[in-house]
């Protein structure tokens, strides 16, 4: 599945990270600093899974659309059409949100 | 098995820490420094498993609702709704509590 | 075989360390320094085993109520009812005492 | 599939790098220090493929032709011609862009 | 095979040192620091062998009783009645003197 | 297949280094210490090939003869009648230049 | 295929180093530091082979009497009725010298 033409290989996932909030509960607006990295993020793009040693595709955990909680570390930075969107490994991502 | 709608992915499980001791046995109230962290806690989610090379699922070791020993170091904090959980993988847990 | 409702997880095994000898041979009194760590125990619990590649779970190689020699090294305290006993994975045991 | 007759050998692919943009949107030139690496690529040859424990050939993932995005780092210059190409592990490619 | 009571685990093999030299061909008394540290030894105690991934016990490649070369670092110290021995891992022992 | 009676083991390739320029293409002189080393070279001799697990050998991917492309860095120096060859893993070598 | 009574474990192979060049070709007496290591030498005995997942023993492809081409650096001194050899590794021996 590509998003805007990319196509992540192997078992890398494409996701965009959601708006950081820029309030608290209580109404404080929050300095940029503040703010931290958002670890939720939305599955834009997925690649067709990884290849085993006898050449089967074990095909990605997580399906476009999905919402998933990523590590705090790692990720490969890919602008498209000058918006910023991030790659990881499918094994990497946490856990996604369910309905 | 989501919690909160959130599903660990892999062999990764979700665990909620029993609260700390805060007074001794004797009676005494323990600072909270002194009150180290705790190591016992409740399964609250569990992924689906890990995949072997063959593309099989190989379940994880423990259930939601039972008591398991983390070990010191390692697990990943996951903030749900407000709350502080922590995410292991399965083979790092060290054991259960059985009835 | 779980232990005080304990049971420890895959290829763990949990011990309880033989007590040190305080006094030597000829009778002289050992100050707890030189008392030196106690690497005999009894093996008190086993979890079910490693599992392989195949999800297939190979059984540990001691049983509850041998006596084993532990390494200098490594192992991972476990208090259960106020005692401390020990963690070691079946593999790093060094050997068992047979009758 | 051979490039001016050479031919990378197992999972290596052959690319050449997009022209940096010297101007930037505004109209504005761009110092040569300011064009950044191009990351976004073509592919000019590919080897077989990588060779699993029984000797089977896993094919690469991409084909000549195709629109790349490289990694940050990493990848072997190779001049062929008085042209600079690059080769990279058909693993290392973050993906590639489809019409 | 047990030794005092005492069987290695896996693939791992109890020696004994032989006695080192303490007079040179010549005749000449060596100091102790002189006579290095002995790599000759006999095999007092072997494991039942290393487990595979199928489970499968692959037996030690050395007998009770034969004579081998240790290597010049590695080794576990056992006491066992109040007697030095070492334990190796049957893929560390050298090689073995045979008749 | 040998050279010179020499014949690598395994995986390994017997390569001879081309001759370097040491005159640009304008004409002019080359000092040696600007002439870089030459990573072009040619096959002289071919292990039987890598050993897989089952014991099958996977044969090497260039043959003698074939015009091969070095990697930087690597090889192992071997003098065979006085002149200088150099032995590199068939994984190691980048790609071949075919007609 | 034992050597001395000396039998390698597993897939080392004992070897002799061939005796250090003395004179130069031009007749020039090589002061000792100068000979260098040498790197040639003649196979004494080999051990049966390595043992592979399934138990399987995988040969040595080296013979007794074979010459050989070892690296510059590695292997293990042994001392055989007061004469020095050396044990390398099947997969560490470069090639071999074949009629």
């Amino acid at each position: 599945m590509a998003f805007r033409k990319f196509l992540p290989l192997f078992d890398r996932v494409l996701v965009e990270r959601l708006i950081a909030e820029t309030v608290t509960k209580g109404g404080i607006m929050l300095p940029e600093k503040a703010q931290g990295k958002v670890l939720q993020a939305t599955v834009v793009a997925v690649g067709p899974g990884s290849v085993n040693q006898k050449g089967h595709v074990l095909p990605v955990s997580v399906k476009v659309g999905e919402k998933v909680l990523l590590p705090e570390y790692g990720g490969t930075k890919v602008s498209l059409e000058d918006k910023d969107y991030f790659l990881f490994r499918d094994g990497d991502i946490l856990g996604k949100y369910v309905e």
